[in-house]
Formats: C-alpha cells, structure tokens, sequence
C-alpha cells in the first residue's frame, strides 16, 4: 500500500463517519476486522458486529473535523473530531484512532483512543 | 491508574523529549518495555535499546509542541510535532505515539505513528 492511498483512505473513513450509511464504512473494513472502540473495551469481530458501532449514528446530525493523519507503511492514525446533535443536546467526542490495513488496502484492525474525559456534552 | 495520572505522565513525556536527558526519559518507561519508533520497524526492548532513541536527540536544539491527548483505562495516545535544529536546518517531524502504561504508571509499551510525509526539513 503507498503512503498517499492510505491517507486517502483514513480521510474517507473521517468523512463517512459523518455523511456515509454503514455499509459504505463496512466497505472499508476486511470481512475479518477488528475493532476495540473505546480502546480497552471488549474487541468486535467481523462487519456485523462492528457495523452495530457505526449504525448508532445513522439516526443522529453529525459531522466529523479531520485534525491529523500520520502514516507509515500498512499502519496509519487520525485524530479527528466528531460532533453529533439529537434531542436538544450536543455530543462532542475527540478521538485518535490507529488502523493497521491488509495489502488490499483494505482495514485489518482499528483501535479508538478515547475516554470519559474526551467526550462533552452541552445544549445545542 | 486514574485518567488524570495517564495524562499528566503523557504530558510529562512530551516535555521531556524537548528537554530531558535521556535519563529522565527512561524513567517514565518499564525496565522490561517495548518501543516501535516509527510503527512498523524493529522493536525496541528495554532501556538501554530504548534510550539511543532519545540520546540520538540530546544534542539537538529542539522543541516540542502538545497536541491532543486520548486516555482511556491503561492506554493513551498523543499527538504532538517535535522540532528540531541543527546544522543549519530544521527539521519538524509530527507524529501520534500510542501508549501502554502498567499498574505502576510506567510506559509497558509505546508505538509511534509517524512516516516520510510527515516529517519536513527547512533551513533554519
């Protein structure tokens, strides 16, 4: 996988996050992913199963602000803001996630980095 | 390890990279640690492999600048942009490290993201 392809596909997965339905976020994960988000919670198998994460936010307004990517070889990291709005309230979650990717350019696993003290809430 | 010790130990590290013997650097990290700097290379196992990363900056004008930093339960990431001066030139070199701290609050292991993208070298 080249350097450039990676980061394209790190800002596209930023971008669906916020726009994509979950099938178009799947798409970027190997059948046989692996996801622990946040990191240290119990790890999700496979595109059902990770695909209950990103279905959460279909029903919500949401965008995502990408911050950074840094990247070398099949392994990359992105530390992006995700902002989401529903019943009156405002969630705003600063996250760093860290992807390793198959040869397919396809991603293998991924790792979200944050906690209690990353997320806030206030009135929208 | 409570949240707010994980930061401030990652807090700690960033300024110590700028300013720290090496000394002061390997007392953040476990005896028995393991460090990928860049993600994808050899690993580094103890103190003595892990300190010539850190010697390798002690003669260099440098400094760094705090990002973001991620914590959840043991694990955190960090995002920050060293720069440094020597010979005429600068170099700045932005990257995501992730970490493992042990129940102690000691570095277990520490991966950095970083790749020939996202370093830059310009005359000083």
């Amino acid at each position: 996988m080249a350097a450039q392809q990676i980061r394209e596909t790190v800002e596209r997965y930023v971008n669906l996050v916020a726009t994509g339905p979950t099938a178009d976020i799947l798409a970027l994960y190997a059948p046989d992913a692996v996801v622990e988000d946040p990191i240290g919670s119990d790890p999700r198998h496979g595109h059902q199963a990770i695909g209950e994460l990103y279905a959460a936010l279909e029903q919500l307004e949401r965008k995502t602000v990408l911050d950074a990517v840094r990247a070398n070889g099949n392994h990359a990291a992105v530390s992006f803001t995700l902002v989401t709005e529903a019943g009156g309230s405002r969630m705003t979650l600063s996250v760093i996630d860290v992807m390793e990717f198959d040869d397919a350019g396809l991603i293998k696993n991924m790792r979200a980095y944050w906690g209690p003290d990353d997320m806030q809430v206030d009135p929208a």
